[in-house]
């Protein structure tokens, strides 16, 4: 018999998971850094909790999880007779797994508003499970990295997403844009052109310019009722600006006098003011205007990162939404956040070769030896070592010792100790380098030195 | 609308989350420290991969998840109509929580036993769920970190789980002993009964003496056809012995000629030849006669570890099984592994006041301010700060300053920065230590001295 792990799950062996763990490690410091807190949610929630938050296909994708025993015998049999699934599955399953981490949150905001420190800031690194047809970079079982502020309406928490993301992006040495839109600005487009009405239908076109040129979305333009002159100042105005002064003047200069630009230009300002005397190179945020994901449930900016270097679409999103909490009954709870996608930034880094400098294993030296009185000798003389603070391994069996060094090899481990009679005798240990493929007769004191480097 | 999470279910808040992750964040390094590696598998395993395994009962404990879509059309109308839940759900659920993380590993050994380098140390810290009646202590959703050695037959696995278990508590400061026992041994005892083809019986008798006293087992040792004089030497037997030389000569004297009690107490010497020169204190390890958990799965040692100050059961436990990976196909690897148990620890740990140290946040100072420039100016001295490897955090809103300091001192962050229009004019900060209510007028550079010590 064998088996595979079920479709769209994956396995995280150790030189795939140390690579995963170092990325996840950087983010988290950097949100520690500025005063974020962790929460943890369990994976299985109520079905109530979940179901109409995502739309109709969200509610599709969920992975329900069926009721214990005979759960059959809860439907009445009129309902069970028309093998309805859809109308069963009320009756069946009462749990669900995690779709996202927002929802989650929220519910949990919402029950626990009392004791809760508000503004609230909290990080999230967790798996979510959607029964999506997997495919190349789309899992059925994938993790998310979520911070979000709430509780607060001050624009200062926008900046300080940006901070973070330029430090985490920094760190991790990957080159990235940072694309900034307000759904205001995108309203007082629709409004120029009094699309108001038709305003979603008008933003899902627009989010369709990530993939496909301006030109081939014109008959989409065009089924909205803009004229071809219209489509063609629109072409214009949908660009990229810079997010300074300049930039966001410019994009002022468009609209004049249209309260809900102006609202949002407001807001690129105010955000860029606490920015401004930061280390930000030119071209590290861009306002996109092109840019509309999700707004349905974004409520002011919008945010999205990319890699300079890799088209592998956004890499990070978010931005800010005004009551979040409401449908849990905890009204008047504006929040920020952005949700960083760490499958897809290590699928880049690990394309730019960035993560090679990590190591499988950060074990200095193995001990290796003849026979069981060499084990016994190496393993207390290991225990030495790490107490030393060298991390040190035994070699679990008696074996030949050209396969002992094969482990240190395959295991990334430079150092192996080789424990013979002699060695026992004199207290003298023979230290070798298999990368450089050099040895030393040291002292204990000495081993200890020499690797303490 | 109010929710709350599901039953058995918990959500994790920053205040005990930062707990769980210290203590989490310690077993994880000794097990790097010993050259263990990670290892994540998905929550989500294929039914077929996990029925069959825990038994019976731990079958109807598996979360199954419903297929999606049209689960009911796949089921033949006949079997439908008979409401039978049991048979129903082999058409309509395919996929199902993971219930422990010794199955998975054993599905990612065989599966990827070419890649793998044998012997195999993983570690795996990942939560698991159970269908189970959730009361005090017991969830449906909870944690799991298990460390096992695969492919190896060698008793210094066994050692080094002890060294490992006494160096985790002994970091945690947790007073605990670890119990060991031997099936090889039981068996001598079965064997020396004549009921031996009784053993399963008789163990699980064994296994109540964790909660009852001797004297009221005795029926139940009677049912095995045991004589009173026999009850009342095992008796006699069925007790603690030390961990070294003169513990293990005095239970082989027991069973003098008994081949398996040899071979069992020859593991013992083993074992003990490794630890006999570390720092093992005369209790840390006990033999323990009466210790018979699990015994189906394992064949050789068996490992309890027990808090000696709180009686909340065992906070870890394990020990060798052999062919672990045989019903994936995969023949003749043995592995010794221990799985700790978070919420116990953490649970103990609580209730001894051991994590009462650890901070909520690690934030060491809060950036106040009066209006929007002090928040601006605070943001550029917050992201210096940081620079200089000091966790900082702005006020995220503009509010009266003393709801500024209740926060600061809710998040338990120590220091707050006051700045008003003089600070910004002179660049000499006020520093105040909310906890000794003492205010200091410094330079930039003397704040850094100050929080950097």
């Amino acid at each position: 018999m064998k088996f595979s792990n079920a479709k769209g799950t994956r396995d995280f062996p150790p030189e795939t998971l140390v690579k995963r763990k170092y990325i996840l490690n950087i983010i988290e410091s950097v949100f520690k850094k500025f005063g974020f807190m962790p929460l943890e949610t369990p994976a299985l929630e109520q079905l109530e909790t979940l179901t109409g938050k995502y739309g109709n296909e969200g509610d599709k994708l969920l992975f329900k999880v069926i009721n214990s025993g005979d759960f059959a015998a809860k439907v009445d049999d009129e309902t069970w007779k028309n093998k309805q699934s859809e109308k069963i599955l009320r009756f069946i399953c009462e749990k669900g797994l995690r779709y996202d981490l927002t929802v989650p949150l929220a519910r949990f905001v919402a029950s626990n508003r009392n004791e809760i420190v508000f503004p609230f800031k909290r990080y999230q690194m967790q798996p979510v499970w959607r029964a999506d047809r997997p495919q190349r970079g789309r899992y059925r079982e994938f993790w998310q990295c979520d911070i979000d502020t709430l509780g607060t309406n001050c624009l200062m928490n926008e900046a300080e997403i940006i901070s973070m993301a330029v430090e985490i992006f920094k760190t991790l040495n990957l080159n990235v844009t940072i694309f900034i839109n307000n759904r205001k600005i995108l309203e007082a487009i629709a409004e120029k052109y009094q699309i108001l009405s038709e305003f979603t239908r008008f933003t899902n076109i627009i989010d369709k310019l990530d993939k496909n040129d301006f030109e081939s979305l014109k008959l989409d333009f065009e089924s909205l009722g803009l004229s071809n002159q219209q489509i063609e100042e629109l072409k214009k105005i949908l660009k990229k600006y810079t997010f300074d002064t300049n930039g966001i003047n410019q994009l002022k200069d468009i609209f004049l006098t249209n309260p809900k630009a102006i609202a949002g230009c407001n807001e690129f300002y105010e955000i860029y003011s606490y920015l401004e005397k930061s280390e930000l190179n030119e071209k590290a945020v861009m306002i996109d205007l092109s840019l509309a994901r999700g707004l349905d449930y974004y409520t002011g900016c919008i945010f999205e990162i990319k890699s300079n270097e890799e088209t592998i679409g956004s890499i990070a999103g978010g931005g800010r939404y005004d009551n979040l909490t409401e449908v849990f009954g905890l009204k008047d709870v504006s929040g920020v956040g952005v949700s960083f996608g760490i499958d897809r930034i290590y699928d880049i880094m690990e394309k730019l070769k960035l993560l090679n400098h990590i190591r499988t294993s950060d074990v200095k030296v193995l001990l290796c030896h003849f026979d069981k009185n060499g084990q016994i000798y190496n393993f207390q003389k290991a225990a030495e070592l790490r107490n030393n603070g060298i991390s040190a391994e035994v070699y679990p069996d008696i074996k030949k010792i050209n396969k002992q060094f094969e482990y240190a090899e395959k295991k990334e481990i430079d150092f192996v100790i080789i424990t013979g009679e002699e060695e026992i005798n004199t207290g003298v240990l023979t230290l070798k380098n298999l990368k450089h493929r050099t040895q030393e007769k040291l002292s204990f004191e000495n081993v200890i030195e020499r690797l303490n480097f």
